[in-house]
């Protein structure tokens, strides 16, 4: 491990952070304004600007506003910082709620950051090639928001700051990138965000590795993530650095705010491992500054020296005192997420010489940060007039990376799924799977994923595509290892990159309890991650209970925001491709079999789409005798069982609820016409928890499912077992109608 | 990283694998059977037996028969080793299903651990002092079936093997320890094992320290584990392992079955972390045996070596081949989970030299591993004389040792709950909740737990206890760091470990999505686990929707066997405990609330126990104008909407459902008590998903509940937000009654 022992006194005369900027001087840079491209990653226009923000002070000529800024002496350096550490204290105090800790101990980085090192434009948060900030330890988002306001972002201004945590406002308790433009991942629930900043990563080295030309570094921007003790603590993390290393990450730097406390006390109580060595093994570059607090210079050449590593994501583990300042609660747990109180932020002014009132930014400060806006105007403006240039070079390169940056899907990319008819063989649905992958693949520039090292089991291999790996980021198969949850949270940070990244994930379903807290932040953060869960029922067969889902499907559809899918053949799995890949706001499971299914007459990809449809009815004027639903391999039972009560001389209608939260998106006139409310006749059949069931069969209804852990044996055998047959059904339906 | 080189050869001549057997010399034993004492730890009774197993040859005469056996020579011991690749390899040929991969690479650790290691009495596979061993790696169950099997285990006879997966049988796709005595916890999901064996340590280390005497160890045994790379790349792993190193777990040794290949490939596409340094950074003792296939001495030595270091779990990194003996298919995946073929089993027997038939234990290894029996036997009546002695000598603590070794709980232990009236001032059930564990620790000598980093906010601690600890390992709040995923796991394992160990476990019930899959396992692997969940809902207020439940009451209502409990208030709290105590066979989650909640007239320890009842009616006959249903915090809500419709002159039931699974267990007469079929006018209120709630309104029903995420704001605001009021209730109750 590097350990930065230099003092903080001897940089104190050196005014050139700038020493340190992200581009360096060999990149030729145009200064003249120039039309913006006319597509998006440009959600805000930025105002044209000739203003730039400069690599060295000696390589242009520079504007007197960004002269005078850009001449930052420690002291102005040391109230920038103390600005961060009060309005994240004043914050707090007003809300009476929050985490003043971290800000507080991290406002050094956090002002290195984005004051120094970062390029990103202020007035537009989604400019494509802007460096990624993700803060994995959310719950000191008051830093964050924070370095926003300062660096002029509309989405923090003052007022927001005074709304810290209040009902409708845009600075919640924990950063949420669908509230706050200028937040790329919502965090909190800890790890989640530095192994989104992997995925992050990850984006960029693909994207570079297929877009950059030897004249053209169009793609090419760092990540930066601060993480605290407790995200260094979650499994989570370490699958994602694991990930990180083995790809060789170099533009991936993490700081790790090494303050020792965390909310049960001292980390002593149940953290004492090495990191630094933990982080070796896991192929990392690290660096310790030992004086976060205020060594300046440290920081800078961390930094530095993290990006001169090309071939290794760099851990820098950085010491502070949480809840730097105050004199009575500093390093203790209580400065960790509570207010300070009116006498103790008192006697934190006093002890940092602050003699401001509430959510004062200083002018000096002000003016300090306020070059932020024109210097990112113009990085953007440079960017664009570089891919102005590039169009014309590699128009097809552009236009794939422009329908990566934007969201607009090629049209007719849906025209590549595959179709299906009844007399199709029948195939795992799981299988089926794979051939849709394989056609959106060729049709989707940002298309990509892998599995948990179940490539073969969950069918998900792109067979036109190699390996994503350290010496080929190139390519489209990412191979996640055993590691489900940073998967999840990998994903998310791949598509929260850039909106036409589509990445999908594919796992046993049962394994969906392994990453669940990341699918929960795709619903959340509206994050599209497609979800590929196969072996979805008992239906696996000898596994056995530990490998077979019961309540899965249940649990995901009392999760708002997502999309839970379980088609029952070829043309079903094709249309919830489609709507997995159209809802780009929303995540999608799809639960698809290991077991062989039939292709049934009446599916279709519009019946998908509705969620709720039917498939085969022998009954006029919308009263059926009987309405059977069911959902994946288990419609086939239902429409077997139909065809058996027909023979009887039953009016029996089949239904297929592929998707419930589409079906109650529905009209209620077509709900009505799917299951009229007079037929209260009504048997499901779903080879997993009956537990929701109700809503659909209503209360004179009978719902045939598994609500026991399941067994091992053969998938003909449990079936029977459970009672998941033709009979079943037909016995139930006599019973009630 | 030590590594072990010493090659087998120099070894060849020592027939004295007894050298590093668990006991040492230096511990007196006497010879003479005894009466064994009368509480269990013993559920099958030993055959008394004057055989013993000896800590070395020298110390005092053995019969002939287990003379003979130790004379192991290595010809022997390929031949065990074969032994167990064959029947690994023909259970799964039979089967046609399973993973003979890892049996046939790691049969010569095994055959160390169970013929030369381990203590272990075959007869009475829950003898109380016994070495544990976890397959976390449960895919090769094959291998710990082979090893009870030749151990003399009755619950793995040969037609065991013969139905290897197939129904109704005992040796199921992944050990299963509710299926097959022998089999310590239920393991498959990967990363589980280890950290379930992390607890059994931990129980262990505990007891331990509580229970001997300087003239008395009468605790004392090692946990054994196999994890492989799967294991190792999850993150619960690298947690469950930092706490081992933490606590310093000198008893635990950990084989690291590292042979390159997992389902993907080798593991060079996903796993290239250097998994010896982690481990050193963990805090643990490494040790490299580089032949695993034929380096018996190796594994020998190196297990030694682990023991003698007693104040840091082990890792012994064991190269090994997987399929070892397969001649086409070693060292590839496709060994890894599928039959080997009949012509590829051909082969293998060619190549290892095995003349044998399918299933065929030879004889010469099944006189040799024939001791086991008598062995096993007289260590279990070695130790029981030796608690016998104990017991005269220190009654009070055998006293607590047997309710710890057995389930009896003392009498009268629930009288020890607080009790709570309308007039004890509001509290959070938070609060209340620690009010029980305490009341509870004082009278439940095998009760222990804690948080994963939360204790000051799920209120956990045990006040009159300090912290469990590496120098004060008697003691009994466990600080987990934050490692919710890992603290489910080693809470199972510390449950497994005694059934009279009651280990609970705290976190922000949100949080649940961090660990389902240990919560999972807990349900299905009986460990009744007590979940402390508190922070239930947005009732949390500032903290927003990452930290909100939503859908998670749901989702663990959908889980088979574990109780999901919300209660309202301090009586119902106090009943939830005395429900998750005694249910010891079955997991509880506790979800408990911030707020502050007043305690309700009509609540009742008894009620919670019928999991759903009558707090409070005017109506007669059983025929009330509505009934309005809570849980949890809207209890209140609801029982305030009750009195207001009682104002207006209705008649109004108002009914807790605080645990819906004890609520279905009744009787059909009891539950149309509560919820009379022909009242049809029914209103819920909940805070979190409704998903579900129509199986208890009804189709003529409401739910009130949120269906959407929370959002940040103060508490009372978001209750006023989502609509959570008693004016909404009362609204829904007119609209359809």
């Amino acid at each position: 491990m590097a350990s930065l022992t230099t003092s903080q006194a001897s940089f104190v005369a050196r005014p050139s952070p700038k020493r340190i900027s992200p581009r360096s001087t060999d990149q030729q840079v145009s200064l003249s304004p120039r039309d913006l491209p006319s597509f998006s990653g440009l959600r805000a226009f930025t105002r044209s600007s000739t203003h730039r923000r400069l690599p060295t002070r000696a390589l242009a000529p520079i504007s007197a506003t960004v002269r005078a800024s850009a001449a930052t002496d420690v002291a102005l350096v040391d109230k920038s910082v103390n600005t961060i550490r009060f309005l994240a204290i004043d914050a707090v105090e007003k809300a009476k709620s929050g985490h003043p800790g971290l800000p507080m101990g991290c406002a050094p980085m956090g002002h290195v950051l984005f004051d120094e090192v970062m390029k990103y434009n202020p007035k537009n948060p989604y400019w494509f090639n802007r460096d990624r900030f993700i803060l994995s330890a959310g719950h000191g988002c008051m830093l964050q928001y924070a370095l926003l306001h300062l660096a002029g972002y509309d989405s923090v201004r003052e007022e927001d700051l005074k709304s810290f945590r209040q009902w409708g406002s845009r600075t919640p308790g924990h950063p949420e990138n669908f509230e706050t433009p200028g937040v790329e991942v919502t965090t909190g629930p800890l790890g989640q965000g530095i192994a989104n900043a992997v995925g992050l990563a990850l984006a960029e080295k693909h994207l570079a590795a297929r877009f950059n030309k030897p004249d053209f570094e169009i793609v090419d921007h760092y990540t930066y993530a601060i993480l605290g003790d407790g995200c260094q603590m979650e499994g989570i993390a370490n699958e994602a650095c694991s990930l990180a290393g083995h790809w060789g990450l170099g533009k991936l730097i993490a700081f790790y705010d090494d303050n020792h406390i965390s909310i049960d006390g001292d980390t002593e109580i149940a953290f004492t491992e090495n990191v630094g060595t933990r982080f070796e093994g896991l192929g990392w570059h690290v660096i310790w500054v030992k004086n976060g607090n205020t060594g300046y210079d440290e920081i800078r050449a961390a930094i530095k020296e993290a990006k001169a590593v090309k071939d290794k994501p760099t851990l820098i583990k950085i010491t502070t005192t949480i809840g730097f300042g105050s004199p009575n609660k500093a390093n203790s747990y209580s400065v960790h997420g509570s207010a300070l109180g009116e006498k103790e932020v008192d006697a934190t002014r006093k002890n940092l010489g602050w003699p401001y009132g509430p959510f004062h930014v200083p002018e000096d400060v002000k003016s300090h940060w306020g070059r932020h806006i024109p210097e990112g105007a113009a990085l953007e403006t440079e960017w664009n007039a570089k891919f102005a240039d590039y169009e014309k070079k590699y128009p097809q390169e552009a236009a794939e990376l422009k329908s990566i940056v934007t969201v607009n899907l090629p049209t007719g990319w849906e025209k590549s799924l595959p179709t299906y008819t009844p007399e199709s063989p029948a195939d795992a649905t799981r299988n089926l799977s794979q051939q849709c992958l394989n056609a959106l693949a060729k049709v989707l520039p940002g298309f990509l994923g892998g599995s948990a090292d179940l490539a073969s089991s969950n069918m998900t291999l792109l067979k036109m595509f190699g390996d994503f790996q350290k010496s080929a980021p190139e390519e489209r198969n990412l191979r996640f290892g055993v590691r489900e949850h940073s998967m999840g949270a990998i994903c998310n940070g791949i598509t929260c990159h850039s909106p036409g990244l589509i990445p999908y994930c594919a796992t046993f379903f049962v394994f969906t309890d392994y990453m669940r807290a990341a699918i929960r932040l795709s619903a959340l953060s509206q994050a599209g991650v497609i979800y590929v869960m196969t072996h979805d029922s008992i239906g696996l067969g000898e596994d056995g209970p530990t490998h077979q889902p019961i309540e899965h499907v249940a649990s995901f559809r009392a999760m708002p925001n997502i999309l839970m899918l379980r088609p029952a053949d070829g043309t079903e799995t094709a249309g919830a491709y489609k709507v997995a890949v159209e809802n780009r706001k929303r995540p999608s499971i799809l639960a698809l079999s290991r077991q062989k299914l039939p292709h049934l007459p009446g599916t279709s990809i519009e019946g998908v789409e509705k969620g709720g449809y039917v498939i085969s009815d022998n009954s006029t004027g919308n009263k059926p005798d009987i309405i059977l639903m069911g959902t994946g391999s288990e419609l086939e039972i239902a429409a077997k069982a139909g065809e058996k009560l027909r023979e009887e001389g039953r009016a029996v209608r089949v239904v297929s609820l592929v998707s419930w939260e589409l079906f109650d998106e529905q009209s209620e006139e077509y709900k009505e016409s799917v299951l009229p409310s007079e037929v209260s006749a009504r048997v499901s059949i779903e080879a997993g928890s009956t537990f929701g069931w109700e809503k659909m069969v209503g209360s004179k209804g009978k719902a045939i499912g598994v609500d026991s852990f399941g067994a091992s044996a053969p998938a003909d055998v449990l079936y029977k077992k459970f009672g998941l047959t033709v009979d079943a059904v037909v016995a139930a339906a006599k019973d009630i109608c």
